[in-house]
């Protein structure tokens, strides 16, 4: 190497002609899947006003925005973070004449400040749909099984499908003070049913309830019944009843096999139902990951059910990579 | 509409299903027509370090660079305002251990800070080759006819090749004051010879020889015989025979049809021969162009001739619509 400070910021890359040619035929064969099933390609702007861009997130992912002054006006922009509220802005704007249910395809990439120093990632390409204008459980149904095909066709043979419902903890979660919440998030992330027991300590008996039996609510679909013996209420058997839809929609598919993991929260707090992974071994993180996100689109304004996943492209090259 | 404002930042775009999938379709048959003659595909960073984009953009495009601050190190960052300084420094990083020949393709956008006010674009996609390690004039008839390969595939019938010669003008420009240079530069860009004149009029007379027929100096291939006549010195003539050379070469492919425009400087000062930009009905501005930068690869550490294009799909898709 020369002396010429060259390189990249962390977590940018350059594909060279083999990485290159392996990530256009991946992506080809994801947006074909979502092209068979009806999934319009959309292509969304790279920079946006941050008012708009923070109208659709909240929490974590707020702080993971890259932000820069627009050259033209001076305002505050940023790169796209995500997609998803791309969409539910463009259904509530430029398609506001147009009837639902719509169904898009996107690929692309977007850009974060991830938090995780051991693997950074700022470019994250992504390939992903978005079912607007479809209610809980047949929505679901539908993404949930054209994810499974799209990886099945990407070349994928062993993975798991893993839904969560992190409303059934948030509602219990919001009820302690901020210190205490991010420590039993935190400790739920990980499972660590002693460390959230001592976050949750002073709080009150029904939220103690709600939270502690939640590390250990994971496995196959049969969690669901445990759950609605140990998690009390009325949110939560609403909650619960919705996801047993699910699974049963699933099921009429041809989808048996899913797990379930009542303690995953997930960061996009947009989230408002059922949320799902896929789980694959090689990268360090989901395969893909998704939810039904009901409330986004009004933030924009046009209230409209939505659901929709994006595939995490260089996490599956990474399974792919690594498939026995 | 409702009333939260919504707008996209200028000069960006989003693209909607049908606009989406004409996109697609036109930049794979580009991709395609590269791939047929062996240009393999390469995928660049969005975001660098300014200092690394700044080694490869001199005068007007420095100042359209639009800059962030990298979040992991707060250094000073930019959005990638053209990919062949990144293919350089490619070039002479990664690939320092592989041999020339290298034919790369990519598609992609750039982001830019445009100065037209008229026609503000801030997201250019673009479609383009490299070729790194050969030399005038073989590299200019491979990747001219190459582009005009690519654009009839395209389905574009009718366009017009035209060559340049940025360097006969810059010496002669270099040595004006400042002020003079840039009125000068203006008057050249519109062929308006009255301009010219008042702007040079304090010259030297060789500079004011150099630069008064540069505006008359366009039309087919038999202007650079005029141009012999009236164009005076060493450099010039080098100049004036390497672009007979390209004209030669061009002719033994097939392509004989081609125009010159000695008045035709360039935005992008790293171009070190001959230039090149199709022309078509419709948009505003070229369709492609590109040129030879013998010297942009040394900028990042190692010392190779190269040459390439960029189509600007955007300014494509309006000559396409406006083709009767």
């Amino acid at each position: 190497m020369s002396a010429i400070a060259l390189d990249l910021p962390i977590g940018m890359r350059d594909l060279l002609p083999k990485e290159a040619r392996a990530r256009r035929s991946l992506t080809r064969r994801l947006m074909d899947a979502f092209d068979k099933k009806g999934y319009e390609p959309i292509s969304t702007a790279v920079v946006e006003f941050e008012s708009v861009v923070e109208r659709g997130l909240t929490g974590r992912a707020r702080t993971e925005i890259v932000r820069l002054v627009d050259p033209g006006t001076g305002a505050a922009a940023a790169l796209r973070p995500d997609i998803t509220p791309q969409v539910a802005r463009l259904v509530a704007t430029r398609l506001r004449g147009e009837s639902p249910p719509f169904r898009f395809a996107y690929d692309g990439s977007v850009i974060r400040h991830g938090r995780d120093p051991a693997r950074p990632r700022r470019q994250i390409p992504q390939a992903g749909v978005e079912l607007v204008g479809v209610k809980a459980p047949a929505g679901e149904a539908e993404v949930i099984s054209l994810l499974h095909a799209a990886l099945r066709r990407s070349g994928l043979r062993r993975f798991v499908l893993e839904l969560g419902l992190p409303e059934i903890a948030r509602a219990p979660l919001a009820t302690l003070p901020e210190g205490q919440r991010s420590e039993a998030s935190t400790a739920l992330a990980r499972k660590d049913a002693a460390a959230l027991k001592n976050a949750i300590r002073k709080a009150a008996p029904d939220v103690r309830r709600a939270l502690s039996p939640l590390p250990f609510l994971f496995g196959d679909a049969a969690v669901i019944d445990e759950a609605k013996k140990v998690l009390q209420g009325d949110v939560a058997s609403r909650l619960l009843a919705s996801l047993e839809g699910v699974v049963r929609a699933l099921a009429r598919t041809g989808l048996t096999d899913v797990a379930v993991d009542l303690g995953d929260l997930r960061d996009f707090e947009y989230y408002s139902g059922v949320t799902f992974q896929a789980l694959a071994r090689g990268p360090g993180d989901a395969v893909a990951s998704g939810g039904r996100y009901d409330g986004l689109c009004a933030r924009y304004g046009r209230d409209l059910p939505a659901i929709g996943f994006a595939i995490d492209v260089e996490n599956l090259e990474a399974a792919l990579g690594a498939r026995s």
